[in-house]
């Protein structure tokens, strides 16, 4: 199983796409950026084409998303949920389903605790996928840590 | 000038097209529903499929978007957010500027009144655009009042 896991945002969207074998293995991370000269309509509209050729080229079998449902500023999370919309838009288009995993659950899943701080995140990401050096930048990383959440997660979905 | 209003959600998303005539006048109101039943990333797709066929079919020369930086559900900001990103998103493909504004510039712009009630600016988007009778379902009443606001708007806006 071909798992995209993608950390949504407006200026910048990580992506990471890890397949499901023991131990799991990274096949691409990267970010893509939006031109912060554009418009709001014109950068989503750079996030949609960069999400499309995304799919296009890994053609996975599932996406898992990080949702934040909690944040203390408004603005960002409007943001953070135009730039999402946009994710889970062009997942649907390209027919793949879509998990959406909350900040904790994606730390909990990677290294044991909900609570743990982006350095332990990405150590075990390191680790996890046997890699020479943490993946950069974090928005990358955090793709990486999402894509093996729903990895742990999905045989608990097969099942129930 | 031909000005599309748009109050996006994810259940529901009010549409207007008016004209800016003297008196303005209102050429289609309506609404998107997307299927309960479907996943959110199929509903967004609904959403978007039915955006691109209002912009095909109405050629606007400005989209003016309500924009909610308030809210006291999260949940319900992040949908609202999601819905808004896939409309902005769809007026980028389509080639046309957004403008956005806040429910209170939007009640202040047709009622004179920033705090006027639903009722109000029924009334007053029916008073201005002489309609028979308000426009149903609320959601459409609405797009015109954003579509008005932008009207009322855009002379300032071209004077800057």
């Amino acid at each position: 199983m071909f798992v995209l896991g993608i950390d949504p945002g407006l200026s910048i969207t990580g992506y990471a796409l890890v397949e499901g074998t023991h131990p799991p293995r990274a096949h691409q991370a990267g970010v893509i950026r939006t031109d912060t000269h554009l418009s709001i309509p014109e950068r989503l509209l750079e996030l949609y084409h960069g999400l499309t050729e995304i799919f296009a080229g890994t053609e996975p079998d599932a996406v898992a998303l990080e949702t934040v449902f909690t944040n203390r500023n408004l603005q960002t999370a409007m943001s953070v949920g135009r730039a999402s919309g946009v994710a889970l838009l062009s997942a649907a288009e390209a027919g793949v389903p879509v998990f959406e995993y909350v900040p904790t659950a994606i730390k909990a899943a990677v290294t044991g605790d909900g609570s743990a701080n982006k350095g332990q995140v990405q150590q075990m990401v390191t680790r996890l996928l046997r890699l020479e050096q943490a993946p950069k930048p974090a928005d990358a990383s955090d793709a990486l840590a999402i894509a093996l959440c729903h990895l742990r997660a999905a045989p608990l979905e097969a099942s129930r």
